[in-house]
């Protein structure tokens, strides 16, 4: 076969690999969103079924003859090229792992959901530590058959972080940490300057949603190829990019947390709405990683969502939605999307300078974990002692502490790091698009975002998976990830906010 | 391998199977409920890769050659030897047609139903008709290639009604004809008793909803597996026995063909929801054939919910949510919903008595096409002769005509007798379940239609198709399918409607 009907027969196979993707991601939100409570087990083995069916095709020898074939071959065209970079990584990551790896890691990811949710319910970590030593375990010897000649936590990065390594992030991280924890410090002994008691007061949710789904839209999201919807644990999902569903909870008491929800889960979809829809169903449109993908939520969320330029716009609707704002000032509102919680234990309700540090802990004992420091059974301590030195607060139990977040249980060790890589990008991003197109800021005080969506259709949504991840972000801005925009942000911000 | 292993084996591949197939279902479902518009391309694109992965499947050689091992063997149970047999005649079915056929079939079934719809709205047949040629001769083949001895016709009917042949069709189809043809001239002769205007008045979607929902409960349908919602065509889909999703259309200005259309929708479901969970991943436990599908939506919706029993519970809680009925009487009510409409030209719109002949008139045409005594050309004329012939009308143009159904365009041949099949068990059922439980309109009438559900759970649902039709009728009623029991039915509930 000439390397053009190679290639033709490659991306036919890949084509079919994304829409049994893309079934999954279907059967994945309508168990969240529509799915009737009897409908339970059923769904499992659809979804497990498929799965199968997905990893045949992945793994399938044809499709990595062809791979193998095609690679280097300049017949191809650069995007074509990439295709096959990105398809043979995703191919080799999977042959690598045998079937009974395979099936030993759903196993005992499922079981480990399982214990966790109880261990946390009973706050006893110790029920859960012989199921995570198992988990960590497993995830070693994935890595090990993956690439046996790096360190186990470089290749369980790398799957969610392509290129990302320990030798990168420690420097990264020990800059940003030597920042934040006196900066912290600093905000904490300063004190709140303003009541933002306005924030806990009632809204119906009737009323989140309508302001909400104007915020969505005035962003950009396409209903045409989208839907909003109520789910317990906000997301995004779907099938393709002219099939990106999100979805958000309403808290009544707490409207902020829904809107900046909302506006988080937008950024996701906006890059997936903006793939290259000529490669669709080729890996090479899709988001380059999940630390790029979290820099669009995050861009969206933090630097403009929780910034002046885009409340000027929209503040006197919400003040017109919600009549308890009416005396309150732009400048006061802007300070409560913003505000510091100094007491917060918990990631997931973490504030924007906090939240990093969050992250560097998990990020340590992970790295920790796998290369032999830390035990599993002392994770406990070392998390108690790490949150007192970064935070100055002590969690009462594991409930609020090493049991709170999901991801260990079902063996996602290395998937952390790229929420803050995302801030880091997001930062980064924006400073740069800024740069360019100088209008951003005034364009969004006048209820244009636009602009500044178009710069990232152009330089980030359009690209996919084009580039690898510092390839893409040099051509963005100008050089690879500098951890120092983030930096430079936040002081700025933050000095304004409580007058430092 | 010995027995029982082949049988896990094929019961393990057989229980994949489904589980895609139940993954198309929740497809179909999303397409239709609340699918964004802009994913048309794209869904298309993945249930046809998932039809391709059910295709391998079911026609794999090592599942084929389990079954065949596998048939005629005692050590297997009853219900195991009847699950063989189903798999079989699938399996079968299917690797008999050829790939290209296949493909082939696709291609102009699609075609088919795009140039339907435009030849429809410009009325206009003789567009149509050369796809329509082509897809009766693809039918043809793929008959030809499915059992070469028997002819085409033959092979179309049993792909939905299993062991159904026109031998057995016409005399049954005759002595309908010979009953409705005088007895509907004779009704119409003697013109409406009662003014049915109240059918009119309109109901506001959500009064609708919340009434039907109410009729839905009472039918026994399950939420906890399955839900209700909107579209344009109402269907039973989902995906599997835990999850039978029912939908309805509202028109505002006649709710009684929303109402009826969720009783109809819910026989169905409630056959699916019946079925036995034990083999629910596999073919033994599927409802045994369109007929006795639509038995289970007639029986539900004209033996039962056109009948005087359930509206004497039901009927007060209607005059309390429709106050425009609050001077009607039951009976007056009752005869509206069977009012017999002489002037009606289309088949979905057609009452209990009209409806059997515009199914006979569809039988006769096809079957003739298929055996060569009429050319595609003269459908037309054909449908028209034969439509003032058993109803007295004609239709002004071919939209009204022949060009009226999808069934065609997407080459359904051998579909339309399920229908009046349906509404002739549903007789024989209905009148063998009161004479062994002759409680049932008592219940019906009291409210409790628990005694009517429990009958057919036992006798069809939970039976599947662990017996083919005609053991299933026999075992229910003591004989096969007998037309008498709705002849006699059908001549004393509208003799009486309309004092013969």
């Amino acid at each position: 076969m000439d390397v053009l009907a190679t290639y033709e027969s490659v991306a036919q196979r890949l084509a079919d690999l994304t829409a049994v993707e893309e079934a999954l991601g279907i059967l994945h939100w309508d168990q969240e969103i529509v799915m009737p409570a009897g409908a339970a087990d059923a769904r499992g083995k659809q979804i497990a079924t498929l799965s199968v069916v997905a990893h045949e095709r992945l793994t399938h020898a044809d499709l990595g003859a062809g791979l193998q074939a095609l690679t280097g071959n300049d017949a191809l065209d650069e995007t074509q090229k990439a295709n096959v970079r990105e398809a043979l990584r995703e191919h080799l990551r999977a042959v690598r792992i045998a079937p009974a790896l395979v099936r030993a890691w759903g196993e005992w990811t499922t079981r480990g959901h399982q214990v966790w949710v109880q261990a946390r319910q009973d706050s006893h970590f110790q029920a859960f530590a012989p199921v995570l030593a198992h988990l960590v375990e497993l995830a070693k010897q994935r890595a090990a058959a993956v690439d046996p000649l790096k360190p186990a936590y470089d290749v369980l990065l790398d799957e969610f972080e392509p290129g990302m390594t320990m030798a990168r992030l420690d420097p990264i991280f020990t800059e940003l940490k030597a920042f934040l924890i006196p900066f912290v410090a600093q905000i904490r002994a300063k004190g709140q300057p303003s009541n933002t008691d306005w924030r806990s007061t009632p809204v119906a949710e009737a009323d989140q949603r309508q302001f909400g789904e104007s915020i969505v839209r005035a962003m950009g999201y396409s209903f045409e190829c989208g839907r909003l919807d109520t789910s317990v644990h906000p997301f995004c999902g779907g099938a393709g990019p002219t099939d990106v569903r999100i979805t958000t909870r309403y808290n009544e008491n707490a409207f902020v947390g829904s809107l900046m929800g909302m506006i988080h889960e937008t950024g996701h979809a906006l890059y997936e709405q903006g793939r290259d829809l000529a490669y669709a169903d080729q890996p090479v449109s899709r988001p380059r990683s999940m630390g790029i993908h979290e820099s669009q939520s995050l861009l969206w969320e933090k630097q403009v969502g929780q910034a002046r330029p885009f409340w000027q716009h929209h503040f006197p609707a919400l003040q017109n939605a919600y009549p308890f704002l009416a005396d309150l000032s732009l400048d006061e509102f802007v300070f409560g999307l913003n505000r510091v919680d100094f007491t917060n234990l918990i990631r997931v309700d973490a504030d924007e300078l906090t939240y990093p540090l969050h992250v560097i802990l998990r990020y340590e004992l992970e790295r920790d974990l796998f290369n032999g420091a830390l035990q599993v059974a002392d994770l406990p301590a070392a998390w108690n002692a790490k949150i007192e030195q970064y935070l100055g607060i002590v969690p009462p139990d594991d409930r609020l502490g090493v049991l709170q977040d999901v991801h260990w249980s079902s063996g996602a060790f290395g998937y952390f790091p790229s929420y803050t890589l995302g801030a880091l990008y997001a930062a980064q991003f924006y400073r740069k698009a800024v740069g360019e197109i100088p209008s951003i800021p005034v364009d969004l005080a006048a209820g244009n975002a636009k602009t500044l969506r178009d710069w990232l259709g152009v330089k980030i949504h359009h690209i996919g998976s084009r580039f690898e991840t510092d390839q893409l972000c040099l051509r963005a801005t100008g050089e690879v990830l500098n951890p120092k925009h983030f930096i430079d942000y936040a002081r700025n911000k933050y000095a304004a906010l409580y007058s430092l």
